[in-house]
């Protein structure tokens, strides 16, 4: 169903922005991987509001509970239930938005879909349904990383027209965390900081994209056809709020190349397979080659802009509306731990599926 | 599982390149709609090898045959099985290929997860597979247009740099089929089919932009939050064959704007809600908008060329191999009914749900 | 996945029997239902130990608390998150069998195949898992009653020997809820209460059937072949804790008749279709005909008494284990709510498929 | 969907009695695996109509085409289409029924369900359907046998009133197939085939019990709390036709019994933990305890009987229809192959679940 993600290993997320929290069950989780809420609460914290400057000033901490699930500190492979409850509730700072819809949010659309809305914060389509993909995209991460090797890391690429420099084989985690853009070319960071300062002062807002990255992925993972590992992760990836579009590897770029010049030649060498280069991204007929996993996801500019905009209301009259209260001018620092919670669940129902089918 | 796409409409395809031929079965169709096979098989014309100079030339008739499903020509709710025989399987062609992977193709991904590879004609990763989705495809199609005034379409918007000028808007069927090349902007079709058939002469390929168009999509239909349509819509496409890259409304190109440029604004008319722009491609929050859905797919210059390459075999020695036999110089104008397809299954599956749990 | 039960009216139950609690999450539920806490808690208060002297004495309020889905008391289309709270939580009451297995119990098999398990109350395969179950239920019970006008009722069939007179036309919830046994023969209720007494007194438990039904379901839900209408109740039945049998209709005792005897002839009345019969139980080919659907489950006797038994330990060495603290002699009283629960999300599930395939 | 089962090793049937045959996709079958139609075939042919003078004489050899998911005689991972062709269709033989419903025949439902139905033989709801799941379940046996050193076995144990004494820990396969009742009690399946020949004199049937039997499944498979084991081998033997009940172990029977005598008690003898009785038959908590697992499964007296009864037409006017052309005077024969099928498919798909979540 249209809350839960993954076949293994499923999660389900359920809350809006205002209300009793928001949360998430995963189901599929392996037994005895040692787990407590200090294994999630960092990457939450790097998705929080306030965290810097230069996003939405929402003031939530954000603390995680594990409800289920674990027992002495140890997954029992029953369902984990993690919740974080709503704080910052401030319904009437959107008292505007009770009969209005916001252009460009979904205010309009859940309303023709399901004639209600929970107008306050934006209600489901809030930022903070991501709260637990987040959450169980860091258990996805732990058990990548213990049981299969596999580092998953995302980055800001680029800022509107700034775009960083980044090599995917030797970028690390704590270059990416090293500024609060999250963009490991330091001088394009500082750029792309100055440009969203900017956009706070003058009530607007810009996109960009984030870069993920998976290294250590054995070759072998993925299903023809239509769970393609590339399909899956772009399905992840068109799932998050504001996202636009996705490209793996080459992408819309490698449209300029011909065929000859695209192809990866393989090469062998101490009985392992490579390829010379990397046009494929890591995955070709859907199924990982064993070379580095990359993609971009273009994330737009929010729709939450300071400025008085055409719209209509509920009794479908022509009016206009003003942004107020919280202003998000870029939402990427915040998408960096989105995307790669995105990846990792992608990467580690498929590495279940695998075993189970092949193993 | 792998092979089996959609929620509420699943088609399931089987088949590989060489065998018994290729098939899907469609659970989930609504009873009493008409259909023979005279609904499905142009479709399959369009998608068929060797049905112009500019693609490959692989004789096969593709007749379609329903085998369950119908009774009197009408639909019985029960599954629809759809067979194509293979014909013209030369398995002595691909000789070669027994034992060596062919760069960037799926022999090296399949061997190495499966540890067995059909290797006449790449197997389950030949093109073949999608006769089942472009069949089944095809009667999507006809409960969009019949039960719900939906039109699908799409058409070739760029081959490597050649660029065409299509207003979606108006794009109508017959021009996008009034050329081998199925780009409705005359001029640039005979480029794109100039620059194929030079393709063809040096044997080797090029790639470009499908794009695919809904128009009467009305709101409502799409599912938060994993389920978004656009997310949906992505998956489709990226599970095709070459395809490295989805964008929907603004896509990447919408990075440059500010959100204030970016939005789309409401106007109501006549009691109907419009926006004066659509950069959002008609979903916002993963719902429709009921303005017209659009999006681009990037797909790669095949990788069949006819030059020698570096490659492996399957005793990971270093060898080369030089392509032979039928050679695809531009997947597009085969890509396009298939685009259609795909975009088609997505729109019923999510018109039936909508239709479930908001009817 | 394990942990959800549904296709379209999805429930998804996390919790063990010790911890921060147990819940649910129902996804697909239609917009715009008035829900609030009053809806469910009745049927949880009848689920509940310590209501009556014929069941476990453990103390839980087990208070609902509505933690997203719900606006201004009426339903949003997105998850409800419902909770329930562990309080009576006595680890120390389960020490001995920190490392004995229970005989007849879930401990063994939860410990083979997850090497590890929360031994404490039973964990995840303790009967507070139904609460989900049952709280899910009472909302799939508000749309069955509302939107379709289907009632669906449960009452103890039978305990050990003692074999009730109902009449599945007339029987009334009023009557099934006159007594704690929920038993709607009140001299069979007042034996099988005195039986139950007995048995509570001698440490020892016995089991029986519960008799469901569902009167008031239109021709037509259900589907062939796999998810027949019987097979997804039978399933629903045999997944709740200490269910060993599921019959429908004339069950396994319409193996005593011939084909002659046991068909349910066809009459029509003012454009209305009945079976003079009803052998079928409601449902033919896996599809509902319009009668009264009616079944029964048996539930073994519970496992737990208070006696000596022969069982191994973790270290696989043979020793004995008694039975302490909670008893509950016998299962049915507080099965009825559940099979309810069940009933009622099997159908609500497949009225939302009929309307999506067929509406 | 409701013609697919299984989660990780899914199999979707298709087809109708009358039309261009029947058949069934298995996708996840591990790769690998040495497959040829001669694997499949015998349990076709203990299926078949026509293999003794007790069952339905239709001829049809039921010749099963691998059409594709092998290669070289081993599977490749991808899915498997099986397919038989009708042969012996006669719609002429039931011109009768084209306007009239069979009593408890699945005639009226599925009219009521879809509008229309196919009734030369039932269409969708005639036995032939079965045959996909005969194929796949031979496929699932094998995997089991070879892989798991799992043997699943089933017989007939009880027709109308006779029932035999069989012994399922010793019960093999020649003994089942001795006899064309496949009873394993010789004296009790000659009176058996008395009963039988008998009601085929006078046009009339009976039905009886089948019993299926798993041995040699580990301690480990299922998987709380939805999927228990012995609720999806409930739903799976629920979903075959003329099914009416379902009791594993114990079953019915244990209602009779109090805890302490159902309780099996736990010995562990050389490392390996055993029970002393096996009234779980050989699952707790939903999951395998490494004892045989046993269960039965009640089939009503088949519905075509050769007498005038009372009917209605499609136009609800009341009438009479008589039983004409093939007379299956007893399900049960055919029906072991196919509750051995069915039990298959469900304990590979929970050993793959198994492997993948706790291998």
């Amino acid at each position: 169903m249209a809350n839960s993600f993954g076949q293994l290993f499923r999660i389900t997320t359920w809350g809006e922005s205002h209300g009793g929290g928001v949360g998430v069950v995963v189901d599929g989780c392996p037994p005895r991987l040692k787990l407590t809420e200090a294994d999630i609460q960092p990457d939450l914290d790097r998705r929080r509001p306030g965290q810097s400057r230069i996003v939405t000033p929402r003031k939530e901490a954000d603390r995680v509970e594990i409800l289920s699930g674990t027992f002495e500190g140890r997954t029992l492979g029953t369902p984990i239930s993690l919740w974080v409850r709503n704080e910052d509730a401030r319904p009437e700072a959107y008292s505007e938005m009770k009969s209005k819809f916001r252009p460009s949010h979904a205010d309009y659309t859940y309303f023709a879909k399901f004639g209600i809305r929970a107008w306050p914060g934006g209600g489901r389509s809030s930022a903070r349904e991501t709260i637990g993909r987040v959450a169980a995209g860091a258990i996805a991460k732990k058990i990548l990383r213990e049981k299969f090797a596999v580092e998953v890391l995302a980055y800001v690429k680029q800022v509107q027209r700034i775009i960083a420099e980044v090599d995917p084989d030797k970028v690390c985690f704590k270059d990416i965390e090293s500024n609060i853009v999250r963009c490991p070319d330091q001088p394009a960071a500082a750029k792309m900081i100055r440009l969203i300062e900017k956009m706070r002062r003058v009530g607007d807002t810009v996109g960009g994209i984030v870069e993920g990255l998976a290294r250590g992925v054995p070759a072998g993972w993925g299903a023809p056809v239509f769970d393609r590992l590339e399909a899956d992760l772009g399905k992840a990836m068109l799932s998050l709020p504001a996202s636009k579009g996705f490209e793996i590897g080459s992408g819309f770029g490698g449209i300029a190349m011909t065929g000859t010049q695209h192809n990866d030649q393989f090469r062998a060498r101490g009985g392992k397979v490579f390829t010379t280069t990397n046009y494929s991204g890591g995955i070709q007929g859907g199924i990982s080659n064993g070379q580095p996993i990359f993609f971009r996801v273009a994330f737009k500019p929010v729709a939450t802009v300071m400025r008085e905009q055409d719209t209509v209301d509920e009794q479908l009259a022509n009016t206009t509306l003003t942004g107020r209260g919280r202003h998000d001018p870029c939402v990427l620092p915040r998408a960096v731990p989105l995307v790669e919670a995105m990846t990792a669940l992608v990467l580690v129902d498929h590495a279940l599926r695998h075993k189970a089918q092949c193993g």
